[in-house]
């Protein structure tokens, strides 16, 4: 399913993993001010945010997976298969589409602070895109470059906004179970435990890494939440953007999931298909895919983000491999 | 500390993550056949096969961490501290020092039964490479290109060489004990378990992955057998060289070392420096590091193999993000 | 903490496990129909069904930590701290106070349904039985003689009633995430699992019991759930009550707390201080305890229950030893 | 399978829990000190130390499973199946049946010590009792009335007499795997572990027995391992002979097996059929089984010791309970 993060290391870095069967031909799109962001149930937003992120285009409209924007805001949305529910619309409330959720908050958000504002009277409408296009279950993880983090679930008992104290989210069950369930882990660190079961007996510590003997690694929601956000907390910060955005995608590798791991359909496996990751102050979008180790980076500051048509750039997907003979 | 695997994918590659505190300055070095290999207690070896590995130099010698020959036999050196035991130089025995043991191999043997053969008299002598730099307590996975593997341990109890049927190699215990730990999880796998614990119950299959739930992810040894084996068995055979390679990659990654979460001493971590692997068939070798995301590639045959001295590539350890923008 | 269960072998048994780090001085107490029982803010019942289970007496008031009425309805209090939470009185509902709520619920209702419907417009109030004697934070399982099952939960979010479809409570945290996380463990099974991690490998079954490998065995309520759930749903029926009520308190003891594994504060030691289970359809209520492997009986059938006054009997704590010679 | 435990309390309390699917028939049954011995291999023993333990008797001959002796002395065969292997008698050795080593070794030996020195040059000689009765795949725990504990077993490198630090033994695989799996559960405590996952986060202790949160409870011989050591570890010790024999059984019951939950074969389940403990330096032996929770005892010394005839006493299968009324 998928994995997302902030990263504090001075500047804060955020994106995610997306784990899926399939390649759903996203690029890297940037909305631009002006361009104009149609809603269902919401006026029109003429002027806004500049975003940058991983996204599909249908009918000319960015369908983000994730982003950022201008601002230093970052949004996610995630799989959410079985607690997501969505609502009809309903007279008095900003009825929001699921899919319509990372272009509204990025777009007009310019913190977390905003965000929770803007979530304050949101109802998630259950509309579908197009016939075609039906709307996913997700819930949403929104961040921004002062390292304040939200999760947002709409659930059959309505819209919730919790404080994300860790900063990671995965998928089901509801946040604040995954919490729950971190605390079993309370006691894995990066260094061994003293030996307490058996205080006179010696018992070797035959192995480095023994402090993190019970650290789970399965693919599945819970484990990667919790190894996650092992990874995370214990991350060294780095002394320039390099160093910082390779210790992030070091993070994301600790929860990827390989193919053939995660068999979801007879003979059709979830992986991680890409690992994205940006720089919230400076707006710059760097990303992985599982067929190309090498990082690859867009600057939404090099274009010009006063224009009104989506400005995208392709996937590189090929495995470049560096021949030194 | 480490994992070396075979994977299988048509040809087979071999190699390893090299998990340490500090990088030693280990380069990519071609051991070309007529380099004259000298050895304490054995005949010198003026004319053999060639080697290419990761390795360190010292007084013009190979120390080779890992590395493969020309005839499709990969060997690396992993950390046993612990178990590991050498011996006296014996009279009547084979005495090879642990530090040499990686290029005797791979000098003379052109098959893992070669290897079996080479080791049948053999007895691993407590000598130093110098006072300065002390002999490592190691053991050993050799493989070849049909796919054979074996693990070699020298123990206070002898010279064991165990057939090694999972193509997997970490650390301590030993390693017949790893193999009992590894029937305890059987159970692994790709697909979700039948609800058996109560069966009449619904008991919702909440998140995919739920096969792995109880793969470790742990940084200790027993930990990565167990994982890396699960990423090695079901990880599938590509179509070409780049995308067997980039599988082979992403099998290690499953048992990467991140930084920060091992610590071995007070505010000194464990991470993987570098994971590389090689075509068992094509001598081609190649390696990434913690630092560089990208693939490199050294091949031993586009050198000339009938020299006499070493041939040493750097080791690209720079981050080289390509800007799309 | 505690472990409450409902066992199904032709007759349905339920009882719970008592986990404290002091004995409260409970007795076996029978409550007869005729008792007067008052209430802080509901009507006093001068008739009502029998009771019989553990309490303490306070003011002649029975305080029961768990009991059965003469129709088969069995309920447990355990202690639920953190997420408990109880209200004010309120204007137009029916208040019950915490340590009301085992003796209304027992006094009034015939079976499960009956309890829900008497739950429908309950306020769990927040006063205390005394200024010494404050309330404790509890939520509740309530079953039947037909395997009925329900949990009663008051949390900030109001009172929740929940089937429950395992016939299991223990503790933390709120009931549905104890379903969720029962959900990792459904492929623990009483055979061997196949082996999937690496199907052409021999991986010997070495030991009997592989399949309930990854099955918790700790003091926690997480743990004690899972493990209970799996011991409950295998355990055979028995051809006698006697072999009934047997395995029934094996169920029990697989989440026994040993005395000295469980430290609440420095040298005090939670155990289960008292095992006990009740035929529903029976009204026989036998216990065991931590000082006394025997297993007693009261029936409440044996008692005049026309009357009004509490009638009481000693917990038998000592263990008798049967000498063979 | 089975599990065997020495628990100090002032005395030493020697015992085990009997795993099996089927009751052999089993009786308490004493050697009296004259009762002539006879091996197959060895000289008979005519005079000899007295021993009380648990037995099937065949042709006059005490097959024990366990007992101890009159000078403190106390030994289990416990299933070893896989690793267990006997050799031909062999020339100037010891020769000595699997099913002979209890009595031998309790009939000669004062102390582990002396037990060691028996044990110097023996050879497990595979001999079986009969065609009918084949010899079972076993291996020991000797242990003292001063504490000390050795694991004799026989495997395809001959025999091994291992130091037993822990004082507890169960089946599979080798003796010293099982310590170097406990180093696995270092840090399992009676308290709740610092957080040092997410050490800014608060991540409540939602749940008393947080500290052996990741105490396998399965019915694998490696879970129960683990468990029984962390029981008997922390057990503490009685004020008397009554308390101490109540919190040794409690140990052993930490790691019974209920019914229904090890199926090895269809239909076919292992459960604890009894569990015994003596007092090494009384020479009371205690049981209990599962049919039967009560304790029962024989004290070995309430009989004439100098007589030559096996005495024996009827298990007390009959589960006797205390009716209050």
């Amino acid at each position: 399913m998928c994995t997302s993060i902030i990263y504090p290391a001075g500047d804060y870095y955020f994106g995610r993993n997306l784990d899926l069967e399939v390649d759903l031909g996203q690029r890297i799109v940037i909305t631009p001010r002006n361009k104009n962001l149609e809603f269902r149930e919401m006026p029109n937003l003429e002027h806004h945010y500049a975003i940058i992120g991983m996204s599909i285009i249908r009918d000319d409209y960015p369908l983000y997976f994730d982003g950022i924007n201008e601002k230093g805001v970052g949004m996610a949305g995630l799989n959410f298969n079985g607690p997501a529910h969505y609502f009809p619309v309903q007279q008095g409330k900003d009825n929001i589409a699921s899919f319509e959720l990372v272009p509204y908050i990025l777009a007009t958000a310019s913190s977390v602070n905003e965000a929770k504002k803007l979530l304050a009277n949101a109802n998630i409408a259950n509309l579908n895109f197009s016939d075609k296009l039906q709307a996913a279950p997700l819930h949403w993880i929104i961040a921004d470059k002062t390292g304040a983090s939200i999760t947002v679930e709409s659930t059959i008992e309505g819209l919730k906004v919790y404080d994300n104290p860790v900063g990671v989210l995965t998928n089901n069950p509801e946040f604040p179970r995954q919490l729950v369930n971190l605390s079993n882990y309370r006691g894995i660190s990066p260094t061994a435990p003293e030996n307490t079961i058996a205080p006179k007996v010696d018992l070797p510590v035959y192995s480095r890494g023994f402090g993190s003997h019970f650290l789970p690694g399965g693919m599945d929601s819970e484990s990667r939440f919790v190894k996650a956000t092992f990874a995370k907390m214990h991350a060294p910060v780095g002394n320039s953007e390099v160093e910082n955005i390779t210790n992030y995608f070091h993070i994301l590798q600790s929860v990827e999931q390989q193919k053939g791991l995660d068999e979801i359909a007879p003979n059709t496996y979830e992986y991680t298909i890409y690992s994205d990751g940006s720089n919230l102050s400076k707006g710059i979008f760097y990303y992985r895919t599982y067929e190309n180790s090498q990082i690859n980076s867009v600057d939404m500051h090099k274009e010009n983000l006063e224009t009104s048509e989506l400005i995208t750039y392709r996937v590189q997907n090929q495995q470049e491999i560096n021949h030194q003979n």
